[in-house]
């Protein structure tokens, strides 16, 4: 059987170790190339650089892979850069993470991880995005490593269905292993901001954003209770976000 | 009775021509706040800064509007800045735009305009964004006035259901005038990308993304369909990316 072809790209740039073990795990699967950003793009959501170029570097991180590039742009960027310069052909699966940090919940907004594998969902490529809720450099990532496996080798089989990509959160697992997988629904949660205002050295303000993450959701069919609870999250993620049971409210108004 | 409190905010800057319409259109509807990016944001997506201050700067743009700032950050930011620093209460709404050209249907993804509709939203905001097909800063916005209050009014009369903001688009109005609203659907569309590559003068590539917007959907209930016919569109967007109809195809996989 031909080998599959792997796109790996994150946010947290080429040298993130979430992406060094995500590139080990797919070595054993398939045959992949790496586009990913040459600096941190967390938090850059579906970004893309319109107003500014895009520069490329052919990298030789590891040894045994032969398409390997940093790119200057957003996680998005990455994505259309390996599909449409790249590439000869379509990948047959792109992965993006391991994300250092959650991206359950409405995280998934936010994530430049999850919108790298969007993209690969709009370019009609099957596409999961994995992410630990440990955010440390340090994390043992080899207790995921398992459930990538599984993950991946059942989307290769079954394909996902169409306009769907796999937005997966790994639980902390200093305290006790991961007990297996549940497929959710995203949480309804919301991060509470608070800004800290500071001065700087010319006496002007400026502020950092920082915010508490707050869930919502008290149901047990969510991400943050699979991870609360110690269980891989795999959340199907849409992107027609068409509110198809707001249209009837809309009709109804005197919009005419 | 009072007059609702409304935070304008856009991606195309604090000085396009898209947002100071709006404000003039919002003045005659409630009290307005503006806080607004200090340069040209769009494609940002739903991207925050994290990794770099902030700043505002109060301005007077508009001699009528005590509470109008330019902030530094993303569309994002700027709504963020503006409910969580510089409001004393929450806004009874929040518009983002008009945004200098279309965020019909996949442009959803990558729109700022519609990222900071989207954030007023998970805050629990009832939120529009407004874009224009035209976009050109000499774009007459003249003929979306009555649209803009007459959609802002049904908003600020019947709320939005929870979870839903709007997603309006004008069509471009030299050939015709405006024919209506249409409530739709988000077309199912792509950007097919070419990347633009050129030599800088040290002799080393870089590349412009560039792509042509390619409309798959044929149906005639989509946003595309109703701009292409003249109709000013009205998508009712969420933020819950949850791709329901795929939990139970993913629970018949061997992922236990």
């Amino acid at each position: 059987m031909k080998k599959p072809l792997i796109l790996v790209t994150n946010d947290d740039s080429i040298v993130a170790p979430g992406i060094r073990f995500l590139i080990s795990v797919m070595k054993e699967i398939g045959d992949v190339i790496v586009v990913a950003p040459d600096s941190p793009q967390s938090a850059m959501g579906h970004a893309i650089t319109i107003n500014n170029t895009l520069h490329i570097d052919k990298v030789n991180l590891d040894k045994d892979i032969e398409h390997e590039y940093s790119c200057s742009g957003t996680p998005v960027d990455c994505v259309k850069m390996a599909v449409h310069e790249i590439l000869k052909r379509k990948p047959d699966l792109c992965v993006s993470g391991i994300n250092h940090g959650s991206n359950s919940s409405i995280n998934v907004i936010y994530s430049g991880t999850m919108s790298a594998a969007v993209e690969a969902g709009i370019e009609g490529i099957p596409a999961i995005g994995f992410s630990h809720l440990d955010y440390g450099w340090g994390t043992d990532f080899e207790p995921t490593k398992e459930y990538i496996k599984k993950i991946t080798l059942e989307v290769l089989e079954h394909g996902l269905p169409e306009g769907v990509v796999l937005n997966v959160n790994f639980p902390k697992t200093e305290e006790e292993p991961i007990k297996g997988i549940q497929v959710c629904r995203q949480a309804k949660a919301a991060w509470v901001e608070k800004f800290d205002k500071r001065t700087n050295p010319q006496g002007k303000e400026y502020y950092w954003l920082t915010g508490e993450f707050v869930n919502l959701d008290k149901g047990e069919d969510t991400d943050e209770w699979a991870l609360k609870n110690g269980y891989v999250s795999v959340v199907p993620v849409q992107f027609d976000l068409t509110a198809y049971h707001a249209i009837q409210t809309l009709n109804s108004w005197n919009l005419k």
